[in-house]
């Protein structure tokens, strides 16, 4: 069993996700947005770190996955989004968890099964895989898509290990 | 007095300067760089988080700048750059301090007189304004001209306000 914790950060709203994976079962913990957008950039980037070591305190996730950027739009955006990210990053590592990350091709190809899928169709898939009455927020659902293709992802190195499917209690680092 | 503690944060080298400022008396306190290249990156923020969390804790600065940053080069180095100050700023905020940011050329204009001096020119004045025996590294020397922007401005507002020059105990909030 493990607890995967999985954020979108974004330098206006950072999106998370809790689930808890053991094995093939996957169940829904919690999810939802920190907001900042209209805080001065200091202060955004301590309530990303403060909010996030709030819900690790919590829900004592084992697991921490977050999006891989390969290709930020543009110089000052990807100034903005590193610097929430990097505020995200140091609360989970602060907290002693591993810090796993994912393109949004791999994260794609986990929930929806196609790399070249929509933000609609994760929301769907999302909202499907965990079994929820409605649509998640959108910065919400991609950070719980991306703690199901953490979840995926370890399964798969599970297999491929031959432990037939069973959850470990270490931690595997993905790269 | 105040002690400042100016950073120049980058994804590979950190560099800090602490200064002492009292009225138009400038003291050097300490300075170098928190070398972070070879590194997974998780670890390289978490060491810049840490190691500036420890200094704070050494030398209780009441003062923390850093340099703003308009136009990064390009997406990725801006990603990168973004990390590492949002990292940098979690760990002054997380320690209570508020966070002061100055452009490049407010940096300079305060240090050499000229908002176009070059780095050598940074580092001489630098060295020259501190009474150093010998050139700091270019990163510490960045961070020391930070802090010396820094002691500057309150300087100038303390004197705009009246007060003679005589430093005040409060925080004055640059923009």
């Amino acid at each position: 069993m493990a607890i995967i914790l999985g954020v979108d950060p974004g330098s206006r709203i950072t999106g998370y996700g809790i689930i808890r994976a053991e094995g093939r079962q996957i169940e829904y913990i919690d999810s939802g947005c920190i907001r900042v957008g209209e805080k001065p950039m200091a202060e955004r980037l301590q309530t990303i770190f403060h909010s996030l070591a709030v819900l690790i305190g919590e829900y004592r996730p084992e697991e921490f996955a977050i999006e891989q950027v390969f290709m930020a739009r543009n110089p000052d955006s990807a100034l903005k989004l590193g610097q929430a990210r990097g505020a995200a990053i140091v609360s989970a590592a602060n907290s002693g968890l591993a810090v796993h990350e994912y393109s949004a091709r791999q994260v794609k190809q986990a929930v929806v099964g196609t790399g070249g899928a929509d933000k609609s169709q994760v929301q769907h898939m999302v909202q499907a895989l965990l079994g929820l009455s409605r649509k998640p927020q959108a910065d919400a659902a991609d950070a719980l898509a991306i703690a199901l293709c953490h979840a995926h992802m370890n399964q798969s190195i599970l297999k491929l290990a031959g432990t037939g499917g069973k959850a470990r209690s270490g931690r595997v680092r993905q790269q």
